[in-house]
């Protein structure tokens, strides 16, 4: 049983949101992707989140651009921690209505947003959240983390060397 | 049967959007308020946007503020026309969420948006809908402009009367 | 005599408002389209706008960019609704000034807004409009709206077969 | 004959419309103050700023709020030259719809935008533009300059004083 | 030892973040609040966040308003998820500058980040993530969003009831 | 003697600003291009600015991007009035900065402002303003008006023509 | 001779912009308060910003709101570092414009810009430049910063006692 | 010893960053450049700020894009003045973000901010501020403005050639 759920409004919005499903590989953590629309198929998105607790899922990244329900209403129908992507999609002005529909979800509802395309942060969150409570994820992150370090301080080696 | 169905996400935008109810009053149109939320209640949301046009409603009107998923979500479930009332709520920033999350609908959904806190435009555009196939509200319309006419010229005469 | 009035203000913005006539062919509805420009042809527009009930019309799309004036000032010399298609046309600001001269109308003179060129979804709300009155549009609609749902429901699907 | 024509869409934009007439009086300029609304008289509008030029109308002032559309359309409809002040009314997202819907204008169709609310700067605009041809009014406009300039050196030397 | 540490960069921030404070006691999940500022205070931060997980915390929620960086400093700090709430503080234009500078985090480091001074969105959001590896907290979660549902099918009945 | 001066801050603003130049040019209005940057060549604008009505100009049109300064401060100089063309510069933030430092102008000192990029309309305006005085230009004016809209009818034909 | 001369447009920005003169009074800088306005008294502004270092200014601070062009104007005018205080002045709308006129300044004449009405920070940054080459008021500047510390470890304090 | 030390919170930001370098190199201004990211490397982060003027640096000039908080961490670890440079990075929506969590820098802690993408403004300020206490320096300055004045003049005289 997998323990991120990972679903998208539309499959044109795969390439952004793929980066979340890599980054959970990368932390061993299992993961489903489903296209599920608040607005094309709102029949699904409410069978998906009201059973996702009980299939086993620990957290949902739902990613949406425009006008963008998905994150919102998924986490209106689960007591699951939900994380939303907003999207930049080409019906979006600029990303800011992905932004504010994502956002701004009135008082119990939150939504868990990450910036703008971040599909990436998204799926670290969610190892942020298994790690909350997985001592092993918890160190993966830790090395995750040095290991950035590690990569920037190398750039700036680099950067030195050139530079002479 | 009511016509009109006017619904808001909490008892707290019913100042706001009364006046859509007292608009359509005065153009004898009948019409009904529920409070129907996207994100408190959505299985309520379901069933009323789902047997809306069985039960013989026309237009659906709603407001919402903040992340504004209501107008949306029902407009998603009916093939009844929603018209979008954007609140300018306590929650919200300036109301460009409460606008950007109800306008920016993906395609094949559209939501009918009017101003920011317009309730009383939602109320005539509904008029204008149901006008368009009924010609005694038709007539009721051109009247309506009418007398706006007149008290805008009125004002001028009244204005000019005190620079005399 | 057609049922849908398409109006734009400049024959540039053609490509963009072509969509809402396609969508309106595939409902079966008749529409015109005709070059009205609220700024360079105002007596036209007034015409345009005071005959078009009297013509047959129960609906006007009206398509415009940047200070767009053309939808609402259509709306102020007819009773008929009258949707408004906010064009990001190249001498708009990102598309904010288009969405705002058209949706932040003053009361009593509605204009029923879209997203930004959205002219697509401008011809599905007109259908919706003509279908709130009109059962057999209705039941096209309802139709267009679960070939949206299985259309999603197959990318899904696809999308599971992909990753195997 | 008056040389200046102030129009104002609602006797509600009187209150910050008056100061353009108030600088006009200063610089011995004759003005006439109408309520003409684009939306709610749009025959009257017509009628107004197409006869403006022939009624001895030099300038026009138009102020409006919200979609402002009051100045761009009076625009269309005469070769002179429209001052728009975009007004903050209540129904306004800050102001933001007021300005871009008379600022953003097509080519072909200026209209001479001032700051928000900036009636003031509109009287003063007009001024300018009538002394471009009339050596009197050009030098009052010196003078009024100078006389700025002589306000502001003394509040400086005040402060001076005061913090002695 | 307590499962959720809530930090604020000034005093003057407690009347919003309280509301964090309340709704964890509300979910009987054990809570710390901390001044911890990330400008004036950074070695405190430090300190703060690079000890968290060890000293047993699972959430962090970090509130700041203005060039907020309280939250996305904590974050590169720590592997435990950390929950933003932008303040909007008396020197924060709008929230704009609180809800970007807390959103718009580089990849390695989310912030999940929830609306505009939703700081009992934040304690909710924190209970979701406890309750997403603690049954007993879900179930309390369910309940929870059962009675918001029940209080808003209250509140539609006695509108019901009022209008007769 | 010119009767309208272009001065624009760079050359390289000269593509968005000739525009004004060719349409003086149509309308028979003489005219003179300067470049006159107010922060790299304050003095060149002092001089400028102060002698224009000595040296017979009737209108000065300033073209700038960024914090432009170049209308505003020209505007603190001359009792000519001045239209400021907001250019969406390599180093404006997609023309924001550009059009509030024109336009924002305090009271006193009026700028013009006409939309992002609209030299024509600048040139446009310098024609009306100069025509308030001059009927011949004025005849001209209405011409040119009368012309837009034929063109416009014309596009229209052709639309109607193509469709069948 | 004062080492920082602050500037303001109108003596109306006192109240905000006095803050920049207790601050450096704290850090026993030496400074000078003039009402210097780029658009009302453009002379005086020339003449203060070339003199200002052969007067022995060290740094320039300049607020200003709306179309503030009196900071960029004054850095285009000395060698000196100029600070620029945007003002939210009345006729701002919401500081956008006061912002964006003095931080997007072209290449070659920097504004070293701080926050909406920040004086205060102004004045500490003028500090800071001239701690850039002076020991003691480097140090006095480690001791400010020590303090400030100290307070909100001591707020923190007092809310845990409050806290029980 | 370097007197101004260049941080950029990614080797990805040295393209636009390198302006900086130029010109300091170009005013004989000695300076370093390292890579120190705020969220990726704090702890380097800590070490460069706190020790900078302990090293000699005089100014500190941080680069960095989307939630950028390298300028204000860094501010609140020194004493010495520090410009920051919003970089508009491939994550930042428009340079909003950026601009924003640079420049609103609270009290106590400024940051001197400098235009969208202005290394190059941000080296001039840099010699600005160290000319504030070395006269070669700021001779070197007025030689520098100087020498663009003759630039736009020269272009101006092309133009005007050009145009015969």
């Amino acid at each position: 049983m997998a323990e991120v759920g990972i679903i998208i409004g539309s499959a044109s919005d795969l390439p952004i949101m793929q980066d979340a499903a890599d980054i959970l590989k990368e932390f061993g953590i299992s993961y489903e992707i489903n296209v599920v629309s608040a607005h094309r198929t709102p029949e699904l998105m409410f069978d998906y989140a009201k059973s996702a607790h009980t299939r086993g899922l620990k957290v949902i990244i739902a990613g949406a651009g425009g006008a963008a329900h998905l994150p919102g209403m998924t986490a209106s129908l689960t007591p699951l921690p939900v994380i939303g992507v907003p999207v930049k999609s080409s019906n979006s002005i600029d990303g800011w209505d992905s932004i504010l529909s994502i956002l701004q979800m009135p008082n119990g509802i939150p939504v868990a947003t990450v910036a703008l395309n971040a599909a990436k942060n998204a799926g670290i969150l969610a190892a942020k959240i298994i790690g909350s409570s997985n001592p092993e994820v918890l160190a993966k992150l830790s090395v995750y983390m040095e290991e950035m370090k590690q990569k920037v301080m190398e750039s700036g080696e680099k950067l030195k060397a050139n530079q002479g």
